[in-house]
């Protein structure tokens, strides 16, 4: 077997089995290779921003990695944004990227480019194959790279000749390293200060925020009164009914330092301490006070349930009770739509063990607090900022994770960054509905452009900031892609067609008029 | 004023008066000190591959450099693609990338990333800003960089705390150093060549593509007998009646080393030596002969038309006639679309002084050869093989040619990467007649596939190569963005239905059904 089938088949060993592709010609023993094994299920994106936005929610929810396959240089530059997204979720991604054949490569061919040095800002390990034999063992190594805790970009680059090149054949699945534990003496230290009368804050991160790291915190908050926190943007939150809630650090600066203003200590369990999104003239990078102790007890990559489940012993709160969510539907709002409303209205409506794909900006700020009591359900964040992580990230979560609703919340100008995930949505027949809040600006920066002092902008600005001349239209731009949709201008319509692309399976879109 | 202003002010000092931009919050004082500058037009892309892919085609005709504006690493990364394809078509460029106040980086918010590390494998140019004072003369340089010929692409990385800061004012335009001249020894030694029995091809480049040079090199032609070729792809060819034609060399290995195979000697005026695309398992990566001689007269950087005009006079060739392309306008073609059939029909129908940016690649692969009896216009092409240019490239050629006809021919497979552009077509009023040829595949990977001895593809490989599952509706897409749209699927339909994309301003969008 040559080179690419060596690559397949250390793949599936390794139980990669799903692979977002937008392949080239350098690619093409690559692809002929994944169409000798329908096993591995291949799925196309019509960019490669949606290639990797996808990888990254199919990981989220299967909790395992997906390949991509990116063409050169170009199509791993395309690709970045979201790579960045999943590299701050501390998503797993095997990145498969086409290289010329190294003979080609002193020709400086017009796709010739610096792959290793595309590749490096947004991976944690980068390898390019230098020999077809060797194929089996990198791919293991980038399996193992990719899923060390609690997860890792690794980026393949595959030169054409090795590709096709007979090999000596594919590796086993590696051995996957077993997360570290916090040591029993830092445990007993927070403990100590757990059972204190300081005011204490639990900030939990990452793996921490599944059901069971979320029970195991919120008996801790029972037995001490520490206040849990999560960070601003998560990878995935376990909520709703039954489940503990848990607050995230405000992303305007003030509400954030407001929210910190009253502990003396912040203990980091899977978290980072906490950081404004952006520097202004003005305001402190740091949010929590200067008199607060910040420790760092487990980081991301720790077994994280594991040390919440020994600091539940060690303050004695196995029995405690912790405050859950009680189910709790409100009637459906009327009238005029506003953010509020359409809170309630998602309360009210998400379905049982729904998957929410956030990617709703300013319009969805309320959105995570006030949905505390809706059936159970997970919720996926933009976590690096790269805005046009939302359609992708839908339709990668309903591969991840299949036979559960995805609902997708998504602002309008982030989404006309990846707007052909439609597409995807479409022809996978994804059970995506996707909630459009067409406010037709860039709303978030309107705000930040009155911080800077400007109040009557010109026509410049109103140009960068706006996108309503001409309005855009989603009903059209979804039915293009295949993705059947309506416009709601009232609550009774929103409420009516959220209801239609619920009850119905694949996709649908509601264009919701702000 | 702070260094946002000395950072407008110096641009517009140095002729850039056009700024392609996708802002974020990090660029909020950088807006606000173009918001106090109207006579820099600030243009909106929704989208940074449209942002790049836009002012690469603004500089191909309005022969000077826009700015873009990126939003940190993620911004820049979405731009990379077209970034890379105006570098292949030596386009200059500077881009202007935000980044986070300089003592924001320690602390790692969610945005940061090593913006250096992402720019440099597709900048000639990288500078970050260092202090608010040197703003002025930082980029100045990146002026003078951008516009040494041909063109380079410069990437200035603007700190928030640089944009807000007092500085000390801008700098005044830059001296653009003057292009060199092949020496006189050099175009003495070509002389003799072409005026030997020796059969000699003269393969002409970047600015010798244009009215002038190709009347120096058709000249040549004419009195030595040497045959003129281009290069695949090219920044900008002039061409139809009255111009001199120039054959291609073919994308197909095998076509171009027959093409090639005629000559004893090949002189570079402004080319390199063709390479193939890409690298296969059998075939060479040299497209010349063995025993064919290169010779480089002038590189891309030279100044290319002075170099022919010496030639011109060291082979005796000012008083010879160039061939030149002669008007005809043929017959309307009916009945069924092909490929032929539309070259004919642009061969009618382009009109006077058009713009033609050409994305069309297989469907339009006869379409350069054939329509060489147009009327007159330049042809602007994908050069970096990054697909997903065209169409922000006839965005921008229109925004640089004001008053002139842009004709975007369009394949479906690559305008899917980037159709936001429409909008921005929309919403500039710019004067483009799209036609997307709409096979729903991408045909040159199902021609790479069989070559790789796939006769028989399965689900994996039918579902990476093609996009008809379900057919992306365009007329709905160029509708969704404010473009007017039909579909033809004739002859007669489509040749109707581009005479009302060219008798009418503004943009319009024909889906033609192959």
């Amino acid at each position: 077997m040559n080179g690419a089938e060596s690559l397949v088949k250390t793949l599936l060993a390794g139980g990669v089995d799903v692979c977002f592709a937008n392949p080239g010609t350098s690619e093409m023993h690559f692809v002929a290779a994944l169409d000798q094994h329908p096993e591995m299920r291949c799925i196309l994106g019509l960019h490669e921003t949606v290639v990797t936005g996808a990888a990254d929610g199919y990981a989220r929810m299967a909790d395992k990695p997906a390949a991509t396959l990116l063409h050169l240089g170009p199509g791993l530059g395309n690709g970045l944004a979201n790579i960045h997204n999943a590299r701050r979720a501390r998503t797993p991604m095997i990145n498969v990227v086409g290289e010329h054949k190294t003979e080609h490569l002193a020709y400086n061919a017009p796709l010739t480019t610096d792959i290793e040095g595309i590749a490096w800002p947004v991976s944690d390990w980068v390898r390019t194959f230098a020999s077809a034999d060797t194929v089996g063992r990198d791919t293991a190594d980038a399996i193992r790279a990719a899923q060390t805790a609690p997860g890792q970009i690794s980026t393949l680059i595959l030169p054409a000749d090795i590709a096709w090149t007979e090999s000596n054949g594919p590796a086993p699945a590696p051995d996957i390293p077993d997360a570290p534990v916090a040591s029993g003496k830092a445990i007993d230290r927070i403990a100590e200060l757990l059972k204190s009368d300081e005011p204490v804050a639990l900030m939990i991160g990452d793996r921490a925020l599944r059901e069971d790291g979320l029970d195991l915190a919120g008996r801790i908050a029972a037995k001490t009164g520490a206040v849990l926190f999560a960070p601003l943007s998560n990878k995935r939150v376990a909520r709703g009914a039954g489940r503990v809630p848990v607050n995230r650090v405000p992303y305007v600066v003030e509400q954030a330092q407001a929210m910190l203003s009253a502990y003396k200590h912040l203990v980091l369990v899977g978290a980072k301490e906490p950081v404004a999104f952006f520097g202004y003239p003005n305001t402190p990078s740091r949010l929590v006070p200067d008199d607060c102790a910040v420790h760092l007890l487990a980081e991301a990559h720790y077994d994280l349930v594991g040390t919440l489940d020994a600091l539940v012993d060690a303050v004695g709160a196995r029995g405690s009770a912790p405050v859950v969510n009680e189910l709790n539907r409100p009637a459906l709002p009327t009238g005029a739509i506003d953010q509020d409303k359409i809170a309630v209205m998602l309360t009210a409506m998400l379905p049982d063990n729904a998957v929410v794909a956030d990617e709703s900006i300013t319009t969805g700020r309320q959105f995570f607090p006030m949905t505390n009591a809706a059936a159970e359900h997970d919720w996926l964040q933009i976590t690096g900022g790269a805005i046009g992580i939302g359609p992708p990230l839908a339709a990668g979560a309903a591969i991840g994770a299949p036979g559960r609703k995805v609902v997708s919340l998504q602002a309008d100008g982030a989404g006309l960054y990846s707007a052909q995930a439609l597409w995807t949505q479409a022809r996978e027949g994804l059970d995506v509905t996707t909630l459009v809040f067409a406010n037709h600006s860039y709303a978030i920066l309107q705000g930040e452009m009155r911080k800077v002092g400007v109040q009557n902008p010109g026509r410049n600005a109103v140009d960068m900031l706006s996108l309503d001349r001409p309005k855009i239209d989603w009903v059209h731009l979804a039915k293009s892609y295949g993705v059947q949709a309506s416009r709601a201008t009232t609550m009774e319509e929103l409420c009516d067609q959220f209801g239609r692309g619920l009850a119905e399976p694949g996709p649908y879109l509601v264009e919701v008029s702000l």
